[in-house]
């Protein structure tokens, strides 16, 4: 069996399949490595398979023992890890208070983007979703476990999680949808038994997007229903995340995302929410990302099980601009995972520009953050990228990838925002993004001018260290040499919008 | 003589020139009606003059004594104040409590524009700024008493405001000008004696604006300053500032602006501010429009002096859409007198694009508050809007004409925010302008869709209700009858930005 460090080892086992396999038997596996000893639950996963998936962080090899009440037997064995191969760079942590990086110490810059139930989608939607991320444009995708039940968003997913009756949408429709939200009359579940082969889908659009490199953040719970999984007593809702920890913890590009729009589930209560945080935790060995989204109400990110900020705009015009702020507030990185989606929606959240957009992600990349996209462009055939994923069609999407590469050439693991020097080196009103990690200080400058259009700017450092100067255009996506200079100087600029002046101090 | 009601009455008087006139004899007349009686001081207008001015706020027979020590005569005569005529409604006070009106009740709807020295250029060019201003694009023209020296603002004004002799200026460049910023060596004035040429160009600025039907928000202090007029000492501020009552009181359309960007007058305290104030108050005998502006941080403009407030925007991205919040803190009306220029500057502040600044104008619009014009564009000439007045380049002027037309349709004397109901009669997320006076509810809607591009918008006010429906493009300038409605309904829109829907309620 060939394994890689921050690969997958997975092994299928045979068990009990009389009761209720999913309630009355127990996997466990314990995996030995001269550097670590980890336990970690397994799962049953149908017509008598249980599984264990574990997550090798080390070279080399890994003694295990699997057991538990699902079997007899005490299954051993042995494997050993090798190199990571290809993009490989292990899960993404918390680098520094204000970064991410993976475990290898590769800088990871989020430009994610969301497509809610695209894996739900039938196949040769899921394969056109599949072949737009391949093009390089995001490097998360944050989608729901759950179906979703929204505007556009109204048939039946391609399999439930629970086994059951669905309510019945025959009378269904664009007018009628919000009658449906909740938990309807209709809707038959035994939450108690969970459907394998809704989360097989699962399993692969994970495994598959591992392989493109892209980031899978998990939204556990979110609102947008007509089942009734919005709405599952307490100890149903924590028999799901110690599944999931046990299914999908093993997956290197895994992020929690406890909730999408928090507030919006009415029956859960703050104590609920840090209940369940603290089971998630518990059941990760790994400790993925973890964060819970807002609707309104930016959530306490301040609590210790948060890794980071997973922020809506609750402003609907000033959004990203207040990153340097939320950095401070919180002392974590902040992901901004919707603020606007690029398209012509009826929703005000989707018909945003694809200016305005990409001007948003631009305020926060300077500032520290880091900004999604999202795409919400109506469609003959109703699928749209927001929920069904499918063709992208607006343009957004290559200026994130412009982004990323922005970003991967900027010294260190990201930026700041720098402060705009009293002696007016750069104007009052310039904002100028500096290297995140002090040791590169004097290195690197970058001044972004949003909507303003100045026709030229003057320029000053110091009087002796060289820079040479690039105008970046974000919009147009363009990287102009500007010439190789010290002291002051005054550069010339397009004059349009959405422009940046990029310093780079002089190799000797 | 023929005086109307609001009109102008004045009287020059031969008197004492020996000494300083300006600080050692002082004139004043009281006039009297049977509904009011009024003394008001009169000033020195060089070469033995002394003038008295006075604005009768009722028609009918006016006696009047003129007296002082300037004469040891005492004037004595009559005149007949007849009815307003042509654009003549009077001065501009509060309305209720967050609007303005014209004496006789007619709404003022305050769209400004600011050229800050236009009346101390040369005439060629101040007879280019009131062609612009014949077009009717803006009902009040903000700018200065004392010239400015500034970027792009550095040649001496047409005339000096005291007797005595400027900084030398033929070293002074655009690099260099900084340096010449407050009370440079090589200025000479005597304070104590006001230059009547300088004035009598003012007077006529104010008297013409008038003539136009444009309030005069006269700027008494400000920053901008090579010669020392910013940095006086405070009985030459107090001294400064009852010429200005006693000269401009009269003139039915003016406004005191007691400061632009107060805080940078960094030699004046509060409590100089409040002195001023007090003086500026007692010596208005016809309680004309006061305020101070700012630069980053709002006067408070709870003090009770303060009639409206004079805002300039204190966060780059996010200015009028604060609007119903200090209109709520203050409990006044908002008035946005710098929220950026339309213009190519390098200034951060005055590169917008004029579909933001007609924006920003339009979101204090439907919040009930008033956001004026700016331009800055380069010109070969040097002669820019914002500073010297000339022509206009931008495309922002006309918008504000419109805008000025769309609210004279408004029913009562303005708009205010609505509330978007709770059962989703319109969009949670949309911004509803209803008629300020709430004896005109239900009679008037207008939605306004700002950066967002709806490609249609659901409406129901109520079941019974017919309303006629218009699409208003603010950007432009159209309105398209949608057709009459009542009940539920859905409006196609254009999907592009800027758009707002107006509803007004069927007259039987």
């Amino acid at each position: 069996m060939l394994i890689e460090k921050w690969g997958i080892f997975e092994q299928s086992f045979h068990g009990k399949s009389d009761g209720n396999p999913f309630t009355d038997y127990e996997i466990h596996g314990t995996f030995t490595h001269e550097k670590e000893s980890l336990t970690v639950d397994g799962f049953y996963d149908g017509e008598g398979i249980y599984r264990i998936r574990f997550m090798p962080s080390y070279e080399g090899e890994y003694h295990y023992q699997v057991s538990g009440t699902f079997s007899e037997e005490i299954y051993t064995g042995a494997f050993t890890a090798g190199a990571p191969s290809g993009n490989n760079h292990g899960p993404v942590h918390v680098y520094g208070q204000y970064q991410l990086a993976y475990a290898d110490g590769t800088p990871h810059y989020s430009l994610g983007t969301t497509c809610y139930t695209f894996d739900l989608q039938k196949e040769s939607v899921v394969e056109e979703t599949f072949a737009e991320l391949e093009k390089g444009y995001f490097n998360k995708m944050r989608f729901c476990i759950m179906p979703k039940h929204y505007d556009f968003c109204l048939h039946d997913p391609a399999a439930f999680p629970f086994e059951g009756t669905p309510v019945d949408t025959s009378a269904l429709t664009r007018d009628n949808f919000s009658q449906y939200n909740g938990n309807p009359p209709g809707n038959d579940w035994d939450f108690t038994r969970f459907n394998p082969v809704f989360f097989q889908i699962h399993d692969r659009a994970v495994q598959r997007l591992m392989e493109l490199g892209i980031e899978a953040d998990l939204i556990l719970f979110h609102a947008y229903d007509r089942w009734g999984f919005s709405q599952m007593p307490m100890k149903d809702n924590l028999r799901y995340i110690r599944y999931m920890t046990a299914r999908y913890g093993a997956y290197r590009n895994v992020w929690w995302a406890l909730a999408n729009e928090y507030e919006l589930l009415g029956n859960l209560s703050s104590e609920d929410w840090e209940q369940m945080a603290a089971v998630l935790t518990a059941s990760d060995p790994y400790g993925h990302l973890r964060s819970i989204h807002n609707c309104e109400t930016f959530y306490d990110y301040s609590k210790p099980w948060i890794t980071h900020c997973s922020c809506q705009r609750c402003d609907h015009y000033k959004t990203t601009e207040t990153t340097s702020e939320l950095r401070k507030l919180y002392g974590k990185p902040v992901v901004w995972d919707e603020v606007g989606y690029e398209g012509d929606f009826p929703h005000c959240w989707g018909n945003f520009t694809a200016e305005e957009l990409t001007r948003r992600a631009w305020e926060a990349l300077i500032r520290g953050g880091y900004c999604g996209h999202g795409e919400t462009f109506l469609s003959s055939d109703n699928i749209i990228w927001w929920c069904h994923g499918g063709r992208l069609k607006g343009e957004c999407a290559p200026r994130f990838r412009f982004m990323m590469e922005f970003l991967k050439d900027v010294p260190g693991h990201g930026l700041k925002e720098g402060n705009v020097r009293d002696d007016l080196h750069f104007q009052w009103d310039d904002k100028v993004a500096v290297p995140e990690e002090d040791s590169y200080e004097g290195e690197y400058y970058f001044l972004y001018f949003s909507i303003w259009r100045p026709p030229f700017r003057q320029i000053y450092v110091d009087d002796d260290t060289w820079y040479d100067a690039e105008i970046i255009d974000t919009w147009n996506m363009t990287v102009t040499p500007a010439g190789r200079h010290k002291g002051k100087y005054e550069l010339k600029l397009p004059g349009t919008q959405y422009i940046g002046i990029r310093l780079k101090k002089c190799k000797d």
